[in-house]
């Protein structure tokens, strides 16, 4: 059995591009991936599961139709499946998302930001 | 919708017992779980799933049959099912732990570090 510990740090030194979830991590069907983010996303929804958002550096605000939250450096938030939201970085932000396997970034809305499903680093 | 964000350090400073998991979310049918640890845990196994480790501070070894791995901050590591492990924390440790709900702390082994399960922080 593979005994290497994965490095958060080491595994965001090794892409650059914004929006572009890199997946580190699987346990059972979920998948743990990273994400550098900078600008604003795109309003979308998952209708078949939530999503985790933990903010390793930076901040994040995640809008929803009714509101929103801020999450800065060691704090989480689960968007629960078939909520609308926009997460927006202000400041440059280095996250780690969690999502069953096979979930594609931009959901049910599509567009120039989706990125290739399942790419690891 | 609850718009709260869920801080991982105030979380932590809610508990003080060792080897004692409290969820601060859930994402499907997975909990996060968080864990203060120190000396050494049980060997077990978990027939059924995966389980996730990732240290927030300190450090962890987990020990299986045929090696181990040193978890530091920033760093996780995912033991795959049916697979004994046993964690050991030389120095204090705090973690987060990711499994699906239901699933008890000593796995198969049982004994008296066996905690609650499902206790909310």
């Amino acid at each position: 059995m593979n005994h290497e510990p994965i490095n958060l740090e080491a595994k965001f030194a090794c892409f650059s591009d914004h929006w572009s979830p890199r997946v580190v991590a699987e346990l059972n069907d979920t998948q743990f991936k990273l994400v550098k983010a900078e600008g604003e996303f795109v309003w979308h929804s998952h209708a078949d599961t939530d999503e985790a958002f933990i903010v390793v550096s930076g901040a994040l605000d995640i809008e929803f139709r009714d509101g929103s939250v801020r999450l800065e450096a060691g704090e989480m938030f689960v968007v629960p499946r078939g909520v609308e939201h926009r997460p927006v970085a202000r400041e440059a932000c280095r996250l780690m998302l969690l999502e069953p396997k096979g979930v594609v970034n931009t959901g049910d809305a599509g567009g120039q930001l989706t990125a290739e499903n399942d790419v690891w680093v």
